[in-house]
């Protein structure tokens, strides 16, 4: 399993509608093959940044089953349009995990 | 419940002493009144980086609790010589999460 990581950076008085925009969008990306989870997270500090995380089975099945799809092609006319910046996508593999015994 | 994102670059051939000296490390965090989990990912296109997520209760708990105890110098001084760039810290709160129904 990999991470794919990606911080988003959406004009601030358009946050709200990108977020909508995400919602109604990810059915497209759940329902590729090797898709595991994905989730998106609105930075504290800075208005109009986002930070979208996706478990995938694999890099291919990122790179392969979802960005070489005619189903990518749907993901970026719903969202690319929003990105005041290119963003940088990359790939995490797991070093080292904790969780506090309480939980 | 928030995410500490951070991005940390060490030199290539610091990396996996650096990830040893995370291991050991990583209970100063755990111990901390609020934490929840964390973890450490290594990029696969960027030799020397590292992701690192902890989840808090709150901000408080990372900025005050953590941040501001004993704890946190002896963090630094196990891990912060390592570090080619001065990590920039954020936070994100949850806008949006998906599972796919399989997992």
């Amino acid at each position: 399993m990999i991470l794919e990581h990606v911080v988003l950076d959406v004009a601030p008085e358009q946050a709200d509608t990108f977020l909508e925009a995400f919602r109604l969008a990810s059915p497209i990306i759940a329902a590729t093959d090797g898709y595991i989870r994905h989730e998106l997270r609105r930075c504290m500090e800075t208005p109009g940044r986002f930070l979208l995380l996706v478990e995938w089975v694999n890099l291919d099945a990122h790179m392969v089953n979802f960005r070489q799809s005619p189903a990518y092609e749907r993901w970026r006319a719903a969202l690319h349009h929003f990105y005041v910046n290119k963003p940088v996508v990359e790939h995490f593999e797991l070093a080292y995990a904790h969780t506090s015994p309480s939980e």
